[in-house]
């Protein structure tokens, strides 16, 4: 299932997305929305729901981020091809940093570039959507938190990121976590731990990698976070990002496409 | 005005405490609640409330953490004195960190030692509740998003900290965050800038100093936060820790006390 939440005549409700899939991968132009259609929700996906059967065409809605999350949890140099083109060395464990709730954007939301910045980057990033209230989570149970996956991009003020070794601004930024477009529930833990993931900027491909590059997987990495924190309903995990990080300026349009998810695109726009 | 949150017979409720006020400052016990009642609010201290003349007795309630924020923005380094007994230099710009939601916990609630670390420290500062929704703050305007002052504990796994150069584990796992007793509101910028601030271990003195000793003061904080993200009501600004931090042991307790606020009291405990 393909979980939409999305915003029609001031209301907002969650869905689920029917119609022809979209294609599985690649670093080409973002992803359209005709013929598909979002059927309403009753409830929310994090608990007892059911779909209404109330149909409407998806390019009648306006998607928002399908989860606000309570926290993002996001971890630096999960790849090391990443690391190695930053010139850093890849850590002996991971490091995790938070997001906030208000950096959250959805789909075709504009990221608005930050006045302390002049080099804005592009990080696209499987992301991990938690379902359920959940502490010390051992490896066999991983499978049981996660409601599903989206793309990601944990847009980073590379400057800032240099000179303040904590990263809440450099990454932390209103509208540095575009999430989108929705939650897909069908992929297991195998299937999400090799899959091509791909940044495009204005159509050109400026990441390519597959998940499996990861340095900590997706148990290891919900092992280690729930070792020391609660993490809630809808709360997210983002994976770290492959290499070919790099800048974005104002008009750009930068796209996230990771295979069997769909494509995350927004705009970068100046504050103004 | 000292706002508190508490919980009296399983209902949650903001009041404000009357009653004799708290020794102005030192290291010494932990202040007692006898004599202190608490009158109930109609309402959320973030927009319109009033008193609603019904007064309970401060020792009849459960104190909660004075806020539950969205976010906890905190500032590493903030006192030259400390960065110093810690080996590091002051940095050229303040280094911003976020605590979870999950990470709070109020007074009298235990700390609980986390698993994955065997050097766990206090850290006394001085916390800023946020008032409004607010982004770009003028330095001018500082004062008018400020709700009140309340004690925190950024409590903090040290060896985690070194191993781990992102601070989300070593600085965010549960009961990370004490925050308390009460919101005190009488409080301007100029007497927040210059307030006695200690810890005591078991009753023995172990940090002391004074907010003037700032690095960066909470006007200078909050311009720089808020050029780059949004805070929400009831976000809490921690401003970084004086000099004197050390070890705390399961069977501690712990005592921040601040200047013409208050003290809050914390026991640390094994998980198990």
């Amino acid at each position: 299932m393909r979980i939409v939440r999305f915003s029609i005549d001031g209301n907002v409700a969650f869905g689920a997305v029917e119609g022809d899939p979209l294609p599985a991968s690649g670093g080409g132009t973002p992803s359209g929305t005709e013929g598909l259609v979002v059927d309403i929700m009753k409830g929310v996906p994090f608990a007892d729901f059911e779909l209404s059967g109330t149909k409407i065409p998806l390019d009648k809605v306006r998607l928002l981020s399908p989860v606000l999350p309570n926290k993002v949890v996001a971890i630096g140099r999960n790849y090391a091809a990443h690391a190695a083109e930053l010139g850093h060395e890849v850590p002996d464990a991971p490091w995790a940093f938070f997001k906030p709730s208000t950096s959250v954007i959805g789909p075709r939301d504009p990221i608005v570039y930050p006045s302390f910045s002049s080099e804005v980057h592009h990080e696209a990033e499987l992301a991990v959507v938690i379902s359920r209230l959940c502490r010390d989570v051992p490896r066999e149970r991983v499978k049981d938190v996660i409601l599903g996956y989206t793309c990601a991009n944990d847009v980073t003020a590379r400057d800032t990121q240099r000179t303040e070794k904590q990263w809440a601004r450099a990454k932390g930024f209103d509208s540095s976590c575009p999430l989108g477009p929705w939650i897909e529930t069908s992929l297991d833990l195998e299937a999400a731990g090799d899959l091509a993931i791909t940044a495009t900027v204005n159509g050109e491909l400026r990441q390519a990698g597959r998940t499996r590059q990861m340095l900590n997987s997706i148990e290891d990495l919900i092992v280690n976070i729930t070792e020391a924190m609660t993490l809630l309903p809808g709360d997210v995990l983002l994976t770290g990002t492959p290499a070919g990080v790099g800048p974005l300026l104002p008009g750009d349009e930068v796209a996230v496409t990771i295979e069997g998810i769909g494509t995350l695109t927004n705009k970068v726009i100046s504050r103004g």
